[in-house]
């Protein structure tokens, strides 16, 4: 990938002749097609989803012609759900967390050493305890406060913060957005959730994974909905464990797990990788 | 493990000196302790869990009073719920099944090449699909068919054919055992539910998988309680996959993990390597 | 995948214009692309893989046309080295086994349960051990016994019995075939090596994994060369191991590990979803 | 684990009674053992290991006592190499680094969140470039330059800043340290090599395991010896690539199990969880 890269992902009935149209627009204006991936959710009269990358320095056009010629001459015929997006359009991505700090950690040191493109703008948090931490990275840190009686106003000012950012990650966030505040960000915010779900939904999941017994622990990336922990997964991911572990060491070996996933989906989802389809993904990884 | 192996399994009220008490009068009376494997519930004032394997050739007693002489000098006073079996008390095993058989070859094909340490004395089906196949490995194959109208009749048969086992194996039955069955056999019968529970309880998992978008699938052995799919957890498993797959190739890559999560949870159990407490497992492996 | 599914498997120099030329002729004659995956070896310059499943049922000339068609309008210009093949046209594959079962049992079940696509037209081995299982599934059994004196003759008899075979597949046959045997199948003999290659190639890979004291385990299937061990790498797979396996419990682990790395490459060639390019192999899996 | 918590690692000859012996000995002395592992080399004959964790608060001597009554009433007898240490004994310990960073952060993260117990004493570099980032740790850092002509001055160097240490870990540090260094430090360096040993021994392992063409990468944490990438193996891990990586995201995916292999040795080490023989570990982790 590089600053010339840019990304054509489809969504749309299956049909014959998809590959053939798509393929010969881009070369036919100067595209180099670099990568390409595809799947159909069906033999026949499925839906198929197609993701390229194309290296843009030889366009014949600019890119909002592109776009509008794309729209005119293939997409329109094929009733495809499509974006272009272009590397050099630096993504930008806000960070919740509330006071543990291994996956903001992990997603700083991976930004900061060039493996996730992005730019993040801004941690939120409803304490300070992480202040210091993310300062080292340059990165403003916000403190937005929560507790029963302000929530409308603290999602106010969270909102406020995120203004024009594209994603927005919950590292660990102990607050449950509110079904307004989610619906304004649809497949733009994901969360990391403790457990391999649909296992353990909701609160405190290590400790139910130990009431329970189970011989692995996991933990599952996803998109936020109005539904808690419902949204489409991304990423999951999951580490053995046996009867010695207590609550605590299985929320530690957790945390690794957590931290590997989570920092997987976000990359995918900045390099373009996953489109949604009704409560899945499709992820071209 | 040689045929003068023994294993002594212990459960009691976490105390010091449980350690000293019962090596001390293994090695007293000629047991030469060649394996021990312990654990306690929490750091004080627990459950303690002890595995043991000795070897028995320098015995100074017989069978019969080493048991009553560890009861009276050792377990009494710790409050132990104890017990010892003999690696040359080959367990009787009886192995259930409808008609697919990834599950059941697997185990056919481990105990014939030695790798399972008992008898397999009987398999019982639903179906006759599967008479050849156990035929070929000169095990008894009997068909008791079940319906609605029949189901306390057909448990009776059944009841009847497994006599004198030590332990049941579900290797993919699609029935479900009565209340009263179950509690007939308690921690002696083990079942290979095909997902990561408590993900995915009840009928068809593959396909609730499939719709919920999950990235892993996984498979469970558990003991059978009335509680359906909700016994001790003995072991699981689990395999990535992706969007790509159908409710069909999931099931397929699914066996892959059934086999191996069942046949280690049953090489287990014929080891004597597992205690259940409550609704949990310690599994000394 | 069905009996009108075919496959373009295609190697060629990187240039813009591929995806479009190959797409536009599928398209144009009729052939609907369900499935499509590709490879660059480098960002620009390098060498391009591609692999395409198409449905064949409104093809608009003959197979035979289709081949020499594409040859003339598109192959040329590009320098593509290619293949179709066609799923109705199912492989033969021949199996070479020695007296261990464990890698031949596992690909005859996955086979009987339809889970390859072939044929498996002959098992020959140099020992007699397992005629009786093999003949349960319904497949020739021939025994070629092999010692240093009649090494060459044995080849011979092997070589006779083979012909008319896409695939050899060797399960755990333990002699060393000769550099002129090998040279006849390139790319169509694959073994399965007991170790993870390149660590502890040659004779009795556990010994030496026992004697290193490694952590994992692992098996590798590859195509045989004449250089021993060394190669193309199809598949691998580990397992956890500690110090407490003997060179005997590695072995059964192992075993498992083998069963399915062999299955999974085996299938793979099967669906011509390998390309070899060098030493190396590129997996459309 | 408390701060009251002791551990007894013993190596000796197997012989029967040394279960029963040095519980015995530890439950007179008022000891409470709360954890116990052992490990045997062979069924009769072999080697014997073992590591029990007790707590100290009702010890009825001073620690130099316990030793020395431990030595002659029990040890001596057993013929054992033994040791005892204490958890309030906080090991120190150094990391030694070049300028990639993700190993020595890692190890910072976890020690800082209370996940390694242990001191860190000092970072040495040949390089400035994490200056800064060790700084914000509070962890003094220390550049040592290395170069052909200077390398004797520079070793001397770091023996002086390793003064008083109990632990040196190799975390990527890309020098080769000279044999009489290394052997002033038996068992006492860790190095986290990034290949799966014994595949790919030497310089630029991803390069050489991407020429091989290897569908999976793997770390390995040893103890230095003088004999390079030969020490004992504590922990190895691997993750599965394909076709698609290139040298540089076969270094970006190996340098997370780089990160997790090397904190878990280190953790282990840290704990008294490892015993050296020969030239392997006994983990008991």
């Amino acid at each position: 990938m590089t600053s010339r890269t840019a990304r054509l992902l489809i969504t749309c009935p299956d049909k014959p002749g998809i590959v053939s149209a798509v393929s010969s627009f881009l070369y036919n204006h100067g595209a180099n097609i670099t990568d390409l991936d595809q799947h159909a959710s069906a033999p026949e009269g499925g839906t198929y989803f197609m993701r390229l990358e194309f290296q843009t320095p030889h366009l014949d056009m600019s890119r909002q012609l592109l776009a509008q010629t794309f729209e005119e001459r293939v997409a329109r015929h094929y009733n495809m759900d499509w974006r272009i997006s272009y590397a050099d359009d630096v993504k930008k991505m806000a960070i919740l967390v509330s006071k543990v700090d291994h996956a903001l950690m992990e997603l700083l040191w991976r930004w900061s050493s060039g493996a996730l493109p992005c730019e993040i703008t801004t941690v939120i948090s409803n304490h300070d305890a992480l202040a210091e931490a993310v300062g080292r990275f340059g990165v403003p840190f916000h403190v937005v406060p929560v507790n029963k009686d302000n929530k409308v106003e603290a999602e106010a000012k969270i909102q406020a913060l995120l203004q024009g950012n594209d994603l927005v990650v919950l590292a660990r966030y102990m607050q449950i957005l509110s079904g307004d505040f989610v619906t304004g960000w649809p497949h733009r915010i994901i969360n990391i959730h403790h457990s391999f779900l649909p296992a353990f939904v909701g609160a405190n999941p290590y400790q139910q994974a130990y009431d329970k017994g189970v011989k692995l622990i996991g933990a599952t990336a996803h998109y936020v909905t109005a539904d808690l922990d419902q949204g489409p997964i991304i990423e999951q991911g999951v580490e053995r464990v046996s009867h010695r572990e207590s609550v605590e060491t299985l929320r530690e070996l957790g945390q690794n797990v957590e931290r590997n996933v989570l920092a997987r989906a976000v990359r995918w989802h900045l390099e373009d990788r996953v489109i949604v389809h009704g409560n899945k993904t499709i992820v071209f990884a």
